[in-house]
C-alpha cells in the first residue's frame, strides 16, 4: 500500500493545486497597477470574510504580529486588559501585554472550556478601568469554541474594545464581526483561507480607531496608522509578501464561488462528522464546546499521543496533530477547515483507528510479556 | 514584437523557476523533523552567505521588520545611537530610534554619497555614550555603497555595535560580517537571495549578544531570545513562512554551487557592464560609490522618470525602478544582483536606450510645435 499524504493539522493546511501554481508563477514588482489592483481586490474581498464593513489591514508575518498589532495599537502605557486564558494561544495575549507593560487580569478556564459570557460581565463591572478584552474564537489548541455573539454583547456596553484571535477559526466558525461587536478581529493565511503561512490579517471596528489614535506604545512594523496610510493609495508600508498576496486572491475566488454560509455549514458538518468518528472508536471529546474548525480527542492511558502521531505521519502519511503545552501527548487534534475534504477525514480517521488498535495490541503484547 | 518579461528592479529580482517550482509542491507541516532538517539546514548555510559564525534568525516579516529587530533587541530605553542617512532606507533607522525613545545622532550624507568613516569615528569620539552606529551597506534608493570594513574598524574599537542594513546588498555586494566588523547584519528574501519577499534575517556577533541580554525594550513577535531558544530545536517560535524556507534551501544550493566569491564578482561585472551601458547613453551615473546590487542614472532634464519606468514596463514589459522620496521622477535604477543575467541587462540598456530616444524626439518635437 503505497504511502498516503493527507494533511489534517490545524494550520498549515492543504494548499490548492491552482493556488500553488498561481503562486508560482513570474514574480513581478508590487509598487505597480497589476500589484495595486490584486491587492486594493483582496483587502475589500477579505472584509465579506471577516462580515465588517472596516478595515482589514494585510500584514507581511505569522499570526502572532497580527496579535501583536493588536495590542501595540489599540494601548497605551499601564492600560488594564482582561484575558481569558484556555489554551496554549490565549495565553500569548498575556505575554504580550507583560512584554508591553499591560496590566492583565487573566480569567483562567478549564483547558477543554469555553469561558461563560457572564464571567466577562463580572470582570468588566468589577475593574471598569479594563480597556480591552481579548480571548480566541478557537482555541487551536483544545478546539474550544467560545461566543462571541454573546461576549460582544457585554463587552459593547463598555469602553472597552473586544479583541478577537480567530487566526484557526476565521472562515470556518461562524464569527459576524460587526454585528457581534468583535472590534479587533486578528487572523492568518495558514488556517481556513488555506495558504502558506507567512501573511496575517487584523480588522479595525470604528470604537477600536478611536483608541488607535491615542495609543502610546511604540511601534514601527506593526503601526496599523502607516497601514491605513498606505492603504489610501492600495499600498502597503513595507514590502509585502506578494506571492501569498497572489494566492490569496485566487482563495477568495474560490471562497466567493462556494459561499461564506456554505463554508460555515460545510465546516460544522466535517466537524460533526469528525466527531462522530472519535466517538465511534471510543475516544473521548477534549472540547466541551465544539468547533468547526478542528476537534480534539483525550486519548487512552497507555497511548503516547506523540508517537501516535509520528507512525502516522512517518509510516502511513496522515498528519494530524498532537497536543501542545500541558496536553502534550495526551490529546490528537483533526482540522476540518479549508480544504481539507471529508474523504481526507474518512481516511484520516480510518487511519488513527487501526494505528490506535495497533498500538493497543502492541502494548496489551508488552503488558502480557511483563506480567 | 512580443512583449518581453524582464524584471530588473532591486527587489524583487526575479525567482528561478526550479525554486518557484519547489516552492509550489504540496504543503506540509512546520513541527516535523522533515522540517526542522530543512531549518537547521538553512540556517548553517545562510552563515557562509553572511560570511559569519554567529547565529543568523530567520523571521517572517518584511526587510523592515529585521530592521525593527535590531533596534528593539540592542538597545535600552533613551540609548543613544548614530545613523548614517544617505537615502531613504537609511532614514528608516532614525524612524525606528525615534519610536522606540532612542536618542539619534544623524549624520546626513548627500544623496549619491557614502560616508566617511573619519565621520563616524569623529561621531563617537564627540559622544561617547553612543550605543550603536547605523548604516546601509548599499542603500537601494541612491545605489550608494559604504565602506563596512573601515567603519567596522573604527567601531570595532568602542563599546559601540554596528547595525548593518544589508537588505538589498547581502549577496550582491561583498561583506565579511565577522571579519569586518558587522555586529547585527539584517538582509531580507527578495533581493540577491531570488526569492519572493517574506523572510527577513538577521545575523548576531557575540558583543552585540551582550547588549541583547540587557535591552529593555518592549518586544515579542520580533524577540530574539525567543529565536534563540527555538533554534536549539532547529525552531521558530512562531509558525514560519514555510514555503519560503523550502524556497530558500534550493537557493543556497545554487549559492553554493556557483560559490560566494564568483557571485560577488559576477554582480561586480554586471555593475560595471550596466553602468558603462547607462554612460554610454549619454545618462550621468547618480552614485559616487557604485555598487554591485543596483545602479542609478540621473535623467536629462525634460524626461519624466515616472512616465519612462511606466511606458518601458506597460509597453514594452521591462521593469526597471524610478527614483524614491526626494529623487522621484529624475533617476532610474537598475538591479544586477541575484538571479538577473547578462542578457537582461543588455535588453533592458537597449529599451531603455531606445525609451529615452523617443521621449526625447518626442519633447523635442512637442518643443517645435511650441516655439
Amino acid at each position: 500500500m503505497s504511502k498516503k499524504n493527507i494533511l489534517l493539522t490545524p494550520g498549515p493546511t492543504p494548499v490548492p493545486e491552482d493556488i500553488l501554481r498561481a503562486m508560482a508563477e513570474p514574480i513581478f514588482h508590487h509598487r505597480t497597477p497589476r500589484y495595486r489592483k490584486i491587492f486594493s481586490s483582496v483587502s475589500e474581498r477579505l472584509k465579506k470574510v471577516f462580515l465588517t464593513k472596516n478595515p482589514v489591514y494585510v500584514l507581511t508575518g505569522s499570526g502572532t504580529s497580527a496579535m501583536e498589532a493588536s495590542t501595540v495599537n489599540f494601548h497605551s502605557a499601564g492600560d488594564e486588559t482582561l484575558v481569558v486564558e484556555n489554551g496554549k494561544f490565549s495565553e500569548r495575549f498575556t505575554q504580550l501585554a507583560k512584554a508591553y507593560s499591560l496590566k492583565p487580569t487573566v480569567i483562567k478556564v478549564a483547558y477543554g472550556e469555553a469561558v461563560r459570557p457572564e464571567q466577562i460581565a463580572e470582570a468588566l463591572k468589577k475593574n471598569p478601568a479594563i480597556k480591552s478584552v481579548c480571548l480566541e474564537l478557537c482555541e487551536t489548541s483544545t478546539a474550544v469554541l467560545q461566543d462571541i455573539k454573546a461576549i460582544g454583547a457585554v463587552v459593547a456596553k463598555t469602553e472597552a474594545v473586544l479583541i478577537v484571535d480567530a487566526i484557526s477559526g476565521l472562515g470556518a466558525d461562524r464569527l459576524e464581526t460587526d454585528a457581534w461587536g468583535a472590534d479587533i478581529v486578528v487572523s492568518a493565511s495558514q488556517k481556513a483561507i488555506m495558504l502558506p503561512p507567512g501573511l496575517a490579517f487584523i480588522s479595525v471596528s470604528e470604537k477600536a480607531r478611536k483608541k488607535m489614535e491615542k495609543s502610546n506604545l511604540p511601534k514601527y512594523y506593526l503601526d496599523l496608522k502607516l497601514y491605513e496610510k498606505a492603504a489610501k493609495d492600495a499600498d502597503t508600508p513595507f514590502t509585502p509578501a506578494l506571492t501569498l498576496v497572489v494566492g490569496l486572491e485566487k482563495v477568495l475566488d474560490r471562497i466567493e464561488s462556494e459561499g461564506i454560509e456554505n463554508i460555515f455549514k460545510r465546516c460544522a458538518e466535517l466537524g460533526t462528522f469528525t466527531r462522530r468518528g472519535l466517538e465511534s472508536m471510543g475516544l473521548k471529546l477534549f472540547s466541551k464546546a465544539p468547533s468547526s474548525t478542528v476537534s480534539a480527542a483525550s486519548l487512552p492511558d497507555g497511548i503516547d499521543g506523540e508517537k501516535l502521531v509520528q507512525v502516522m505521519r512517518d509510516e502511513k502519511g496522515v498528519a494530524l496533530a498532537g497536543g501542545q503545552g500541558e496536553m502534550k501527548g495526551r490529546v490528537v487534534r483533526i482540522a476540518h477547515m479549508g480544504a481539507i475534504t471529508k474523504k481526507d477525514l474518512e481516511e484520516g480517521l480510518r487511519v488513527l483507528a487501526e494505528t490506535l488498535h495497533e498500538m493497543n495490541r502492541h502494548s496489551e503484547a508488552a503488558g502480557r510479556r511483563i506480567s
